[in-house]
C-alpha cells in the first residue's frame, strides 16, 4: 500500500493509469500474489484506485495525493538528491562552510552598488512604488538587456524580452509553454542540479548527453535527438555548470543543425556570461532567436537577494508567454526589484566591479587548484572564468561519502552525481573557488585520510 | 487542420489521445467526411498526429505546439476573456481610466512607508542583500504574519507560513501540489478572474457555484461536491472579489463540512483583510489549518510592485511546497522584497495609513453608490469594505458591450461574465470606487446612451 500511495505522490502513476497487474507487482515486491490482493482491495476501499472487472486496477481520479518531489528520486540516494542540496545551500547554518554552493560570498558582490540603487528606487515615481508595472516589465531594463545581447552578436528588441521573477521561473515558463507531461528533455550530463529538480515536477522524462571541454559530445548528441525526439533542450551557455566548459564553434553549429532538423527547441542559460572575459560563441547568436531561447538572471553577478530573471525569444512565443506569465504569477518581474537591478547595472561602479571580480576568480582558482592539486584533486577541464571548478577526486573516492562525512565538520559539499543525470560522476566534485578556506583543505584532507 | 492545430495548443488535444472520428468530425466542421480524411492525413504527413490503423489518428508525442492559454477560451468572447482584462489593465496607457482595475490609484497607497522601507533596506546587512535567503522566506517576516492570523483567530506558527514571489505564485504553488490535468476545481461564481486563466494553465475541469451575499449557496454547493468530487476549493474570504460579500458563519461551517466529507482541500484567498473593520468568519481559522491552506499577498494595501506573498497550511504540506518552490523559483520570496514589506508593516505609519484608506473608501463607495444610481447602476450588496462594487446595469444592458464602447473613450471596465465561470453575469460589472472620476460617470452614460 505504501508503494502504490509514493507512486501516486510521485505522480509517477496517475488517473486513469493501470497498476500493475497482481502477479507483477507481487513479484516487484517480493510478496505473496493474496497480500498484493489484499492491498489492492484497501486502496480501492479508501477510494485510491478502483477496480474495472476483468480488466484490472486504476489510479482513481481526483484522490492523488500532494505532489511530492522528493518522493520521485530513489530513496535510498536522498543525500545525493538536487533538492537536498538545493535546502542544504539555502538553510545551511551561517556559519556552514560551502564550497558546494552555487553563488559568491555576500562580501564579494556589488552591494554598495545596490545600496546607491535602493537610495535611488526610494526617490522614484509613485507608480514604480506601488503598480503592478506591463505585463513585459520594466522597459528601461529590457532596453539595457537589449544592448548586452547585442554586444554578445544577439540581435533582440526590448520587445522581444520578456522580465521574470528569476532565471529559474525564466526556464519554469519555457516549460510550461513548451512542455507537456510524458516529453523528452535532453540535459548536459552533468548539468546544474536544479534543472533536473525543476523538469520532475513538469513530469517529463529526461535524458542526457555526456558533456565535454568544448560542449556536449556530437555524436551522443545526435543518437540522442535521434533516439528520443526530445521538445527541449536546456543548456548552460558562456560558463558550464558544473565543468566550467567552453562551447565551441563546431559543437554549436552542429547542435543548431539537429535541433532545427528535429524542431528541437534550444533554452541557453546565459546565467554566466559576465564571467567571461569576452563572449564565447552562443548558440541564440548563431542561431538569431529562431530556435533558440536565451534566459538568465542577475543572482550570480549583482544579487541573489533581489530576484530578476529574463527570457529572449521570438515575438510569437513572448506573447503566448505573457499570457502564460500573467495567469501564473499577475504580471512580470516586480518593478522595484527591476528598478534596482537597472539602477545597479548602470552604476558607474557594476563595470569596474566586474572586471576586478574575474580577476580576483582568477587569481582564486591558481590558489584553489594548487591547494586542491596537493591532495590529488584535479580539475577536469580548465575553466575560462566564473567560481565552479569541476574536480576528479583520487583513486576512486566517493564523492557523496565525503560530502556526508565533510557535512557533520560543517562543510558543505557538491557531490558530483547530484549534476549527473546518468550517475556517471561518483568521483567527481563542483568547487566554488570563492567559497575556499584553509578549513575546508584541512576537512576535505581529513575526510579523504579517515577513508583509508 | 486549424481547428485540431487550435486544440492541441489549448491542450484540449493531448499526446497520445484519440481524434474525433472522421465522421464525427466532419458533422461537428460540417464538412465531408473526405475533407476531414484529407486534413488528418496532411496533419499525418506533418506529423502532429498519427494513424494507427484499424484505430483512427492520435495525437503524436512530443509534436505539440507551445501552450496557448488564449486558445482555451472561445474565440468570439475575446474581449470578455480574463486575460484581456488583466492585460488591458496591466499595459493599459497612463492616461487611461481603469474603475475596472482590481487596485488602488498609486497615490492612495502608503508610498512614503514604501521609501522609508528602501532607504532602511539601503543600510542591510551584505547577507541580506545579496544572497537567496532561506526556503522559507525571511523569518521576521514570517513571524510578523504569525502575530497578524493569531489576531484573526488562526493559529500557525512562523514555521508554518511559507513566503512566494506573490500572492498568485502562492495559488499555482499550491495548484501544482494538488492538481494534475483533469482534476476538477471549485469555483465562486462570480469570482476572481484570474483564478480561471491560471487553472486553465493547470488544464483542470472548472465547476462553480453561485455566490449569495453570505457565500456561496450552501444547496448548491453541496450539490456540486457530491457531483463532481472536486479536488480544491479555491475562494476569497473577507471582502468576497468581485461581489464584497462577507462569508457567514453557517455558510461557513456548511462549506468546511461538505469539504471534509469528500476530502476536498479549501484555499482561502486572505488578500482583501486588512480592508475590513473587523475580521469576519474564516474558513482558516474554524478549520484550524487542517484542511484549509491561506494565502494572500501584500499587493492591494502596501505595494503591487514589490512582489511578495504567503502560504500557511499544515506542516507536512509546508515541506512539500518548499521543495516545489526550490524546483521552481529556487528560493522563496526575494528577501530584499520581504525586508521592504516587513519594515513598512512594522512602520507606524501603516496602521494609520490602513484606518484612513477604510475610511476614505467608505466615503468613496457612499458617493459612487450615488453617482451611479443616478444612470439606475445598482450594487448587487452593500460591501463592509474595499473598493469594489459589484453593479448590475439597468434593463439588461450588455456589460461586455459597453466595455467595448467605453474603451474607446479611454475607460477601462471590467465586464461581468470576466468574473463568471457559467457565463451568468452578462448584465453586471464589477466598479473600483477609488477608480471613479467624473469622466467615467460621463462616459458611462454616454455608453449607456447609445444603446438606446
Amino acid at each position: 500500500m505504501d508503494e502504490i500511495r509514493r507512486r501516486l505522490a510521485a505522480r509517477s502513476l496517475v488517473a486513469g493509469e493501470k497498476l500493475p497487474s497482481v502477479r507483477a507487482f507481487a513479484r516487484t515486491m517480493g510478496v505473496s500474489p493474496s497480500t498484493v490482493v489484499e492491498a489492492y482491495d484497501r486502496l480501492a476501499a479508501e477510494g485510491l484506485i478502483r477496480s474495472r472487472p476483468g480488466s484490472g486496477f486504476y489510479a482513481a481520479a481526483g484522490t492523488a495525493p500532494p505532489l511530492a518531489l522528493a518522493e520521485i528520486a530513489p530513496r535510498a540516494e536522498r543525500d545525493i538528491d538536487p533538492l537536498w542540496v538545493s535546502r542544504q545551500s539555502l538553510d545551511a547554518h551561517p556559519d556552514t562552510l560551502r564550497p558546494g554552493c552555487g553563488w559568491l560570498p555576500a562580501d564579494w558582490m556589488p552591494n554598495e552598488a545596490v545600496r546607491r540603487a535602493l537610495r535611488k528606487l526610494a526617490r522614484a515615481d509613485d507608480a514604480v512604488l506601488s503598480d503592478y508595472g506591463g505585463t513585459r516589465g520594466s522597459l528601461p531594463l529590457r532596453q539595457h538587456l537589449a544592448r548586452q545581447f547585442a554586444a554578445e552578436g544577439i540581435a533582440a528588441g526590448a520587445e522581444q524580452i520578456l522580465l521574470t521573477g528569476s532565471g529559474t521561473q525564466a526556464l519554469d515558463l519555457l516549460c510550461r509553454f513548451f512542455l507537456q507531461p510524458g516529453d523528452t528533455v535532453l540535459l548536459d550530463d552533468p548539468c546544474y542540479f536544479n534543472f533536473q529538480a525543476l523538469l520532475r515536477a513538469h513530469r517529463v522524462r529526461i535524458v542526457s548527453v555526456p558533456h565535454t571541454p568544448s560542449g556536449p559530445d556530437p555524436a551522443a548528441f545526435a543518437a540522442a535527438v535521434a533516439a528520443h525526439r526530445p521538445r527541449l533542450y536546456v543548456t548552460n551557455s558562456a560558463i558550464h555548470n558544473p565543468t566550467g566548459a567552453t562551447l565551441s564553434p563546431q559543437t554549436a553549429h552542429r547542435v543548431l543543425t539537429l535541433a532545427a532538423a528535429q524542431d528541437m527547441v534550444i533554452v541557453e542559460d546565459g546565467i554566466f556570461a559576465d564571467f567571461e572575459p569576452e563572449p564565447s560563441p552562443r548558440l541564440a547568436a548563431l542561431d538569431g532567436l529562431d530556435g533558440v531561447v536565451r534566459i538568465g538572471s542577475f543572482s550570480k553577478t549583482l544579487s541573489a537577494s533581489v530576484r530578476c530573471g529574463y527570457i529572449a525569444a521570438r515575438p510569437d512565443w513572448i506573447d503566448g508567454l505573457v499570457d502564460l506569465q500573467v495567469a501564473t504569477h499577475f504580471g512580470s518581474a516586480s518593478p522595484v526589484a527591476a528598478g534596482i537591478v537597472h539602477a545597479a547595472l548602470s552604476d558607474g561602479s557594476y563595470r569596474k566591479h566586474m572586471s576586478a571580480l574575474r580577476a580576483r576568480l582568477a587569481r582564486r582558482q591558481k590558489q584553489t587548484i594548487a591547494a586542491l592539486g596537493a591532495l590529488d584533486i584535479t580539475p577536469w577541464t580548465l575553466p575560462r572564468g566564473g567560481f565552479a571548478l569541476w574536480c576528479r577526486l583520487p583513486d576512486g573516492a566517493d564523492a557523496t561519502e565525503l560530502a556526508r562525512h565533510a557535512l557533520r565538520d560543517g562543510v558543505l559539499l557538491a557531490p558530483g552525481n547530484v549534476f549527473s543525470v546518468a550517475r556517471t560522476a561518483p568521483d567527481m566534485m563542483r568547487v566554488n573557488v570563492a567559497q575556499m578556506e584553509d578549513k575546508v583543505i584541512a576537512v576535505l584532507k581529513a575526510s579523504l585520510a579517515s577513508r583509508r
